[in-house]
């Protein structure tokens, strides 16, 4: 298995180590030999926006040039395979609710590789809860009730669960009535139904809502959040359904080669790893693109999938629109933390907990069983504020405050560090979404801005919007230059 | 506006008239002039599938050739467009929980398309009932409560409404346990739970699953219904919003275009209309296509998307597999009769309602309202007992039976009379589904059978089955046809 420089792993024996194994790195690291050729494009990232965009181009005849800055494909989602099983470094959940993925899934053939991460037919089977108030267990089923009371209140600005001022989750501003919820923090909407809130509920919406944007209450937009929901039905079990319960046996790297295999076969696709671009310039019409390590390539069109926090990091000639340049420079919230155990008890497998708001990880749930018959839970943290790499005692501390148990294994990677991400999935900060949402999606001429970070569907920040954005792109991109070869009109 | 020779009008003034406008309707009727090359592929069918296929492989570089015996684009999606509004004759609704559709309306900028047929904003907002014994009229919130508690009672065979024996929709036979199911006609089932049904719950599913399967309590497999439940995320209200309340504000024609655009401008497409194929011989390895009109054509792949009710009436050669000629024997049941009625009264835009058993129209809704300010309401009736070509003045009767109405317009098409299709979406018998969905699907040499009959997914006789099926088959053809062009191997 080869190794990717990328993320770290603990065990009681070796102690914390670099680099995780996965069948997302690529060898060899390029395909070609020549750098002269102007391509028809060139797709700067190999995440699932990146590696969408590619394999439609080179798939629809256009001769096209994958560059990444990393030893592997997937951006902020791969996956680690360990001993049998792939840990999901990043993006994991899948769900037929989420079209754009799950068009891709179902054409690779991949159905029968969806397994449930919830299995609640073992011993321990319950939920842990540790507030401020001290730590309680109770049924899955209690849980489910108190969180679905609790985020039906949070969202429930129109009396109708949201449907009213949200109709449409892939066209989120169609009632613009929503825009009145535009500058409103998590914690100015809890603070507007603090009223009605048991301090159980209050707890719950927090773990859940900072699960789901890797922020703080105070810097993490509703609107967001409200989006969400409504891709998920308006409806909390749905929402669960869809964003944390179905993920690949293959693990999200088995999918990811998938789209980089289909590009291969074309013949018309050459790519390039461990090149980070550090230079666009599109002044001249054709797009010239530079690498850090002093290679230079040229291209009709450009499709960029640099994510938002680090899209300042790349020179663009002419200048990014003052509105990107804004956006990139305030940054989105997202610095979550993901932290991999494996357990020793298989009885673990029917667990979830919550500890909040005194412990650096806020929520874990068990996520599966390996082929030892150890039990895997994830845990996650918000606001970066407890990396692995940085302190493996206090994240081992934090992992046994859910529940005793015996920690076999970490798995993880900082994604805050992350030179190419600098956080994870996007979550805007209030206000942000109004104002540069459009802007971020908009082309400077050859140059296209293509990201989950900015889709336009209903499942922005999940692989879903980047697989809805990759395809937009090419599919631009491909009719305007193939518009020469159209034979006839309607 | 050019005029399919499909489908049937009728107003007070000009009594019934045959064929309807439709933007589907294509001009010139073929593009070619030489048939003497061999192409790639040769689609049969310019349906979804049909259409979906022939894109993909002529995007991909592959030269192809669409057959359609009619003289329009969608099989059995079409929408007549009168005065400025899409009548949809046969499939209409969509939702972003269909993956293959929904990926493909976004890919097209159709998101801002999508409109309600619901709304429940005017006078007459109620729901009338009519049963055997006596017609009265209740909310649209005690309609749905009925018919949630109803149909929820008869999908619960597991104890868990489904989930337990179907818990992946799109892998429906997953857990082996589903078989049991297998030879239970509707009847049984409800003949299981009829100790804990009320008189008005029969009636509920009884009406809402002969809507679904346009058969017969007899005739019409239980294991169908199940698959649309788990589809629909086992919730009656989410089955509502997946299958009945999203279209298209620019008719399904006006999304069925877009892929026959895109096939048209990469110049590898071409198509003729009005062909209707009479013989498929693949005897010797590359496919002759014949055509009632004595044309032939030849390729080295074919897609043949003819559906299950009228695939006995082309001759193959070789045969048929036994299997696939015993389904297209036995056919499927689905007779499903639509009328679009035009109503006087703009306050019925918020009605709905049932007459069951005793009338030839089963539910009517309103579905819309016309450029002129009227309502557009559409009539189901199931078992083909009601065409309206066959019995204008019957039908009148019928749709005024639902309530009150100044009707001013019909529109309608009799899809149990339709040459290509002898009926509506798939619809197994009991039996069906285990016996032979596989091997209809199974390719022979080099003719592969495509078609939402019987797709592998969630959506199986739904638009969004069509999309995937030809979505799977112009794959499998172009990784085949284009392997000689690979450069190198992961």
């Amino acid at each position: 298995m080869k190794v990717s420089r990328e993320g770290w792993q603990w065990t009681p024996s070796s102690g914390l180590k670099a680099g995780l194994p996965s069948i997302g790195v690529i060898e060899p690291t390029q395909n070609f030999q020549s750098v002269n050729e102007t391509f028809d494009v060139v797709v700067i990232g190999a995440g699932y926006t990146g590696l969408t965009a590619a394999r439609d181009t080179s798939t629809n005849g256009l001769n096209t040039l994958l560059l990444e800055g990393r030893d592997r494909i997937g951006g902020r989602t791969w996956s680690s395979n360990i001993e049998g099983y792939p840990y999901e470094i990043g993006g994991t959940w899948v769900h037929w609710f989420q079209p754009h993925v799950y068009r891709e899934l179902s054409r690779y053939g991949l159905n029968e590789e969806l397994v449930h991460s919830t299995d609640f037919t073992h011993k321990r089977n319950f939920f842990s809860f540790e507030t401020g108030t001290g730590r309680r267990e109770m049924s899955h089923e209690e849980e489910d009730e108190l969180f679905s009371r609790a985020i039906e209140k949070f969202v429930n600005v129109d009396g109708n669960l949201g449907r009213t001022v949200m109709p449409f989750p892939f066209n989120a501003h169609w009632n613009k009535d929503v825009l009145q919820y535009s500058n409103l923090s998590v914690a100015d909407r809890i603070a507007q139904i603090s009223h009605d809130l048991s301090s159980d509920e209050q707890h719950a919406i927090e773990a859940f809502v900072l699960l789901c944007s890797g922020g703080t209450r105070e810097n993490s937009a509703f609107l967001d959040f409200l989006r969400w929901w409504a891709a998920g039905n308006y409806n909390y079990k749905t929402l669960l359904d869809t964003i944390i319960t179905f993920k690949l046996k293959c693990g999200q790297s088995g999918f990811a080669i998938k789209f980089f295999k289909e590009a291969l076969a074309t013949g018309n696709f050459s790519y390039a790893f461990n090149k980070t671009v550090s230079r666009v310039d599109f002044s001249s019409g054709i797009v010239q693109v530079q690498t850090v390590d002093g290679q230079s390539f040229q291209a009709k069109r450009l499709i960029c999938t640099v994510p938002l926090n680090v899209l300042s990091k790349v020179q663009f000639s002419p200048a990014l629109d003052r509105a990107k340049q804004e956006a990139a420079t305030l940054r989105h919230v997202n610095q979550c933390v993901k932290i991999h155990a494996e357990i020793q008890d298989p009885d673990m497998r029917s667990w979830s907990g919550v500890t909040y708001p005194n412990n650096g990880l806020v929520i874990g749930l068990a996520d599966g069983r390996t082929p030892a018959g150890t039990t895997h839970c994830v845990f996650f943290g918000c606001n970066a504020n407890l990396h692995g790499d940085e302190d493996i005692t206090k994240t081992l501390k934090a992992v046994k405050r859910f529940a005793p148990m015996d920690v076999e294994r970490l798995v993880f990677h900082n994604w805050s560090k992350d030179e190419f991400a600098e956080g994870a999935w996007v979550w805007y900060r209030p206000g942000m979404e109004t104002k540069y949402l459009k802007a971020l999606r908009k082309r400077q001429g050859p140059v296209l801005f293509a990201n989950s970070d900015w889709a336009s569907g209903g499942w922005r920040s999940f692989i879903d919007g980047a697989i809805q954005s990759g395809t937009e792109a090419a599919k631009l991109v491909r009719d305007e230059l193939k518009s020469g070869l159209r034979c006839c009109r309607l």
